[in-house]
């Protein structure tokens, strides 16, 4: 029709978060069969105090998904109202227990109980989240044991996308101690130049728009908009909003995907990622504890 | 004279690392004075593995200040060739010294020797540059027991210069365990906006460009010149690179000096610091330790 121009609309590569994570789980099964071949079958403690739903959700969902890759993976769940040292004393029980190569302690834990503590108490080298004081310290140097699972994620997402990362701008904007922090080392340790930025940083898009890589991490449903981005950048979403009963990443997936080179959706993209490099670190704590070979 | 005009030569702020050193010595002294009238000696030992000459001259040094300002500082000298289970054993003995509140194990150590190791067998609560795992971990959580002597110098200087630190750019250049990684985590935890360069980072300029406090700690001697900098950035100089018998900071500091707000000179910059802020750390240890109060 005359006066109608047609547009070429670009199309930004969405990376598929279930796609990456059933890669992932192969290879986790295949791991999981080489070791029950050296009648190793790898025990993963999942620790879960109180009855907080969501908590008690994502523990089944974790629990469901290493049993159906083949590990022994055990539920602990323990009352709302245990003491520290109790809980400190069940961890040390788990440390001694050979069976159990891999401990997790869903967070967050009930107000009277010091996360810092208790998970300072669960063995470095069982340490499945890779948030043990020691292993935060090694990860600052590039080499702790695993990688904490999101953080894992986003890189092997990354890989799988072939997005080049050292030399490259990545930008993470948040930086908890289980997402922000662990990423922005990860990145760094595979050769990024990284700009950490947090609720204190002032003019948030004029460091965004400089990323080759940007990881969103601030729980912040849509902070991320059309002005934060440019052509050239690879979005990684790990916000997981729930607002009015819906799930809203912290990027605002309509305005942003038509601008940037790829970018990950909400749900489907770093959510899938998380539950499967947990199970994966978890086989990797069996095999660096007992032994590539019997 | 006619055709010839004055120019107003901008004058940086030359950030005096004596002044300020001068005045944490004072803080120190009086703290000291305090743990005394307790029958509190604070106590350092330095482990001197070997005998480089500025290892041991740098060790010298530590002793001769901790000495001055009223701690009991101990030089161990231990033979190059030695065992690094002897080592870690000699270390577990001050470890369990009461009168020992602060254990420094001089860098680098002879090749033989794995420093991760070395390090991991200090206390934490004596660990006085701040090096074992959990103090890594501590600090990237932003409250280790002390920061690293260097960075903790670095920061006692930007606040004496007033320079405000929150929500500013951070950019550092240099990740070294020693100074550049610690001192990015101690501006993160101050609420800078931080921006880790090292030397994977490409187009340096294009991120030191953007500083608000610019901390170069990569060991090149003049790796930042005229055109890494602008009119407000504040620059911090780590380095101390003897070329031809010269000490050369990695800035250039008669190009940069005119072009930024302020600058640390080298020598007279952050070297005094240092040496004082590992006094004061084991001061602060010794107050943990014990307790403020008897």
């Amino acid at each position: 029709m005359p006066g109608l121009k047609r547009k070429v609309r670009h199309v930004a590569q969405i990376i598929d978060g279930k796609q990456v994570a059933a890669e992932v789980k192969r290879d986790v099964t295949e791991r999981v069969q080489r070791l029950r071949e050296r009648g190793i079958v790898p025990g993963l403690a999942l620790v879960l105090v109180g009855d907080d739903p969501s908590s008690a959700s994502y523990v089944r969902s974790k629990r469901r998904l290493a049993t159906d890759l083949g590990l022994n993976a055990m539920v602990h769940e323990l009352p709302v109202a245990i003491q520290e040292l109790d809980l400190v004393q069940f961890i040390g029980r788990l440390n001694e227990d050979d069976s159990v190569d891999a401990v997790l302690v869903q967070l967050p834990l009930p107000s009277h109980l010091h996360a810092d503590r208790v998970l300072a108490a669960i063995s470095p080298e069982k340490d499945v989240d890779g948030l043990h004081p020691a292993n935060l310290g090694r990860a600052s140097q590039g080499k702790p044991p695993v990688w904490p699972c999101t953080a894992a994620g986003i890189v092997r997402l990354l890989d799988f996308a072939n997005v080049p990362i050292a030399g490259q701008t990545a930008v993470v904007v948040g930086r908890s101690r289980l997402v922000g922090w662990p990423t922005a080392q990860l990145l760094l340790s595979r050769g990024a130049t990284v700009v950490q930025c947090h609720r204190q940083t002032v003019n948030l898009s004029s460091y965004t728009r400089q990323a080759d890589v940007l990881v969103v991490a601030a729980g912040v449903p849509h902070l991320i908009g059309r002005e934060h981005v440019r052509p050239a950048t690879v979005v990684i979403d790990v916000g997981m909003n729930r607002v009015d009963g819906r799930l809203l990443g912290d990027v605002d997936f309509e305005q942003v995907a038509p601008l940037v080179s790829a970018i990950t959706p909400v749900p489907g993209g770093v959510g899938p990622m998380t539950v499967a490099m947990l199970v994966a670190n978890a086989v990797s704590l069996c095999e660096q504890r007992r032994g590539k070979r019997g």
